[in-house]
């Protein structure tokens, strides 16, 4: 149970989810969403934003002509594509999908240059300018996308082309960057997590140094990129420079107190940032994760896990600044989140860390698809109104249906990439522990045991974990209980467990000698809650949300006849809860909530309240608005 | 009582105001507001937006060198001052400041060009683009603007110099706009009213027809400021001329039935409408009118008669769409809206007309200028936040403060002209009646009567007219009681009239041989309400607002303990009033409210309720609002 105990390194292969929920999810993306988005890279879908990613390796590799296309940050497009592809060819083993993977990487292999340089837009477009604006041009960023695409390539299947790649890439920034060289940071972070990835993937310390540099130089001088824009004269976007606190440069990363500026840059950073306390065993750099954390959890995050309160920057505001109509609660920031939690875990099992990943994957993350695997959401509202949202002013990046790409199209396949992946989030195997972070129905080899688990989260609180051992030596077995459920009834094989003295942080520990087929079940209520948010958010004054275990519930005009505005939530509303038998919800809980409709009237304003009368009001899971037909949707009702 | 019946024009000076509240911002605009423009207008304040608008008349006259500085449209601000400064002569008398004025005229007169054009913009800087830029250059929008002022200037101090510059100008523009000349239509209307007051104060017809011209043509060819751009082949501000909502051209004025596009132009556009119906006796025309006061009073506007409800395009949305923390509520708008009211009010008596010019004028109309009449906001909003208002994306336009100018300075000398000619919005008086549209202190001198009142409207309910006739003939008065109070007491001579068949339409109607000394009093109860938006306004849902008489009160955080959205108010609350006897709010009746304070917590999400305390809160007129300390403020509260 110790802190910054290393833990063994778990592979997507080693777990075999079988799970009522994800599986049905993991395979939508297989079979459409890694498809659709392979088409989208290689530009064979009309009707989309056209993305031009992999031709642009193709022409930097001299297989074919044209020239660069898309944003500077195209080629981190593929990388993700490719990290989740790993993932998924070890979920379900497809020969043809991985021979178009290795293709895809003997593009990027010719496109490399002979120094290791890797990076299409400059290669193609603006070879004198390498690494000279690195405040907006994300050659680092690129490259740390690379480095994680290449760990989890090389991990999943073991090839080791892409990790080559990679290596060489990041030679040729640890020759250039550091300490008594070139000074630098990124414009935007994600190289410090790729580095950490390279460096667990190959032992080679000189990633994580670098890595460490990358995050401990940052802030050092406030100005660096103020200085950096003086010494190039050229500009890519124009952005500020002088905006150091959405470029997070602000203060020295193990200063700053407050999660600000660029949500995702945040994340990604406090990720490394977590990855270095971890591996350094540094306390005070994850007392700094934790205040960071905190800061995001108790007054800068929506209740779907959502981050981010406004477009300009998609960025963090102020606390408590959390507007429902016009935030921003990026998909990719929830993805961040559940990484950053998933490395606090790791250095700390606390079930604040897992009850996160839950809310995130539960809502901000998964809301980012179409239930189809077709579309996509970048900004997740968790109000939208007809005629205002993606039409008005301070409400355009609010769109209400999922497009199916992005010219900036850095979500749809982060979120493959993290589902791919989501078996290995689900353990921490310490040296004498084994901690369980959350319900995922699943057949699991670890070091000490193989774990069979049957679940019905998080529509039902049951949940069995078979444990046959691989060690006749005691050790932990450490489940999480998420703080959704309540009324636990815990037994093993039958009888029941008197937990008082065994849960501790949310975590219910067993310390025994385990027997081929002991069973553990853990069964717990899921009534549907009503939520309310500190009062100092302006936004849900007055208002009320429902969540059932994990799952935040929203209200859609689909289900309801008048618009959202004119209906309340009475102090004490009846609920039913039903499965959905039929349509785009089929298999999903939904609730019926009894509420009242406000009659409108023909003037604006008047001295008495409108006439109400009593209806049956539906709500649906929020990760599921928006796949029926368009129109208003609100989480928070007024009560 | 007949619609349409002509009316006499009435002159400022007919009008002595000698009223508690309004005679204070009378002189404090003669005294300051009045006096800083000028100065402002002159570039003689430092620390402000620099205006240029009196250097760029002289420079045109020949009289200085250097180059037009400001906004295409700088001119306008010059006659809207001299608008004011015709007024307020007849209000007080002051030689100098009429010399100042007549030397300004002096140099208007040398700017113009022998054939009359006018307009420094283009004689300046592109006089070979003249007249090529209808929909952004405003050169009409300049030519109304001076128009009202030579007729305010002509009929306040009977000179002739700046009525002939408008004429010459007039008949510049008639000549070459028109049926069977060339075609054209302003970006931003305002010539057409500019020419109606011409009309009536010289009687030219032509003048009038050429309103008329303008407004008929107007969505003729909704294509018609597409075609101008594709004709011109050069940009001023690149405005999207396919914008034919915005631009108010989308369809001929008697079919538009929505108010839409930039709200000043809009009403600006209805104003002439109205003087057009009135002029012609065209009941179609003013079908039309009321169907857009109708729109915009029961669906596109703030309690505080604020309208326009996004900064983009500083514009009209949707019905019901009313975002109190974003919206725009230009000040000039509910000038314009007062406008508007007045005109329709002498086509027709309706007290719903007289109503709204109160709600605007102690609302949305004072809140634009601070108690000292030396700074001023353009936007008007209903929510103000530290650290959002003014900062954030989308909430950037939303000043917590007003400033001592603007770069686009419309609303400043707006509010001066409207505010000194205040007297003439008072009275309508016809052949055979005189109707009183709303309750100010004064000695004034109609065709038919001399009528003295007394007044401590909007604090108290208590109002006399002594009536010195002038005729021995029957008359009729007839009075609006407005709307805002209520238990009407109404005694002639001491003795209680029944008012029963008196009343129609919000004015009570008293037909007699009036003799000298007669005394009408009107007292009535003005208590605090608690006012309720239509359910369908999103934004007040769940939110209750309190007015008293005609004035809208707020809460600022200057008379509140804890941020605003931390308050509620009870279903039932005790309210008690009274008068503030010091400090900025001096004079004014003041709320203390009962209401509750919710506890802050540590989470950002409970399952429980917040914990409550009873506390007093204070509310003060909104028109006051953002002269304490700086803070938030906010006029809807959850109740």
């Amino acid at each position: 149970m110790g802190k910054f105990e290393r833990s063994y390194q778990l592979k997507v292969s080693d777990i075999k989810i079988k799970d009522a929920f994800w599986t049905k999810i993991q395979n939508l993306i297989i079979e459409e969403a890694i498809p659709y988005q392979e088409k989208v890279l290689r530009d064979e879908i009309e009707g989309t934003e056209k993305s031009h990613a992999v031709a642009n390796y193709k022409i930097a590799a001299g297989l074919e002509s044209g020239e660069f296309y898309g944003i500077v940050f195209q080629d981190s497009d593929v990388s993700k594509w490719l990290e989740g592809v790993a993932y998924a060819l070890s979920v379900k083993k497809d020969k043809e999908l991985e021979r178009r993977a290795d293709e895809i990487i003997g593009y990027i292999e010719k496109a490399q240059e002979e120094d290791g340089y890797l990076d299409t837009y400059f290669t193609l477009k603006e070879p004198e300018h390498k690494w000279q604006n690195l405040q907006e041009c994300h050659e680092l960023y690129c490259a740390g996308h690379l480095m994680e695409a290449a760990a989890a390539y090389y991990r999943e299947t073991g090839k080791t082309k892409l990790l080559e790649i990679a290596k060489r890439l990041a030679d040729h920034i640890e020759r250039r960057f550091g300490e008594r060289k070139e000074h630098g940071i990124p414009g935007h972070q994600e190289v410090e997590v790729g580095l950490m990835r390279l460096y667990k993937e190959t032992g080679i310390e000189k990633y994580k140094n670098l890595a460490s540099y990358f995050i401990e130089e940052r802030g050092k001088n406030p100005d660096y990129f103020v200085e950096e824009r003086k010494k190039r004269g050229w500009i890519y976007f124009d952005m500020d420079p002088e905006n150091r606190e959405y470029l997070q440069c602000h203060a020295p990363v193990r200063e700053q107190t407050e999660a600000v500026g660029h949500s995702v840059r945040a994340v990604y950073m406090y990720m490394a940032m977590a990855d270095l306390a971890m591996e350094m065993q540094d306390e005070s750099m994850y007392a700094a994760c934790r205040k960071l954390w905190s800061n995001i959890v108790n007054k800068r995050m929506y209740i779907t896990g959502g981050i981010g309160s406004t477009a300009e920057g998609e960025a963090f505001t102020l606390d408590y600044d959390l507007p429902n109509d016009s935030g921003y609660a990026e998909t990719c920031a929830s993805i961040a989140m559940v990484m950053f939690a998933r490395r606090l875990l790791d250095i700390e099992p606390d079930g604040e860390y897992a009850d996160m990943i839950e809310r995130e994957l539960y809502n901000g993350v998964l809301s980012g698809m179409q239930l189809d695997g077709k579309a996509f959401f970048y900004v997740n509202p968790l109000e939208v109104v007809q005629g205002v949202s993606g039409e008005l002013f301070g409400y355009k990046h609010v769109l209400p249906r999922r497009p199916g790409w992005y010219a900036c199209a850095c979500c749809p396949p982060n979120l493959v990439r993290l589902i791919m992946a989501l078996g290995t989030y689900a353990w921490t195997e310490k040296e004498d522990i084994i901690y369980s972070h959350f319900y995922l129905g699943q057949e699991t080899e670890l070091k000490k045991a193989r774990i069979c688990i049957e679940s019905k989260y998080p529509w039902e609180g049951d949940v069995c974990y078979k444990i046959s051992p691989k060690t006749k030596d005691e050790f932990t077995l450490a489940v999480h209980l998420p703080q959704y459920g309540e009324d636990y009834v815990i037994s093993l094989n039958g009888e029941i467990l008197d937990t008082a003295d065994r849960v501790k942080k949310g975590y219910l520990y067993l310390r025994r000698v385990w027997s081929e087929k002991d069973l553990l079940r853990i069964q717990f209520n899921m009534r549907t809650k009503r939520i309310y948010a500190n009062p100092l958010v302006r936004a849900d004054a007055g208002c009320v949300a429902f969540m059932r275990g994990p799952l935040v519930y929203c209200f859609e005009q689909a289900d309801q006849k008048e618009p959202l505005q004119t209906y309340r939530i009475p102090e004490r509303a009846d609920v039913k809860e039903y499965f959905c038998t039929d349509g785009a919800l089929e298999g999903m809980i939904l609730l019926k909530i009894e509420g009242e409709h406000l009659k409108a009237q023909d003037k604006l304003y008047l001295q008495e309240r409108a006439a109400k009368e009593r209806v049956w009001m539906t709500a649906v899971p929020y990760f599921a608005w928006g796949n029926r037909e368009e129109g208003d949707m609100r989480v928070w009702m007024v009560e």
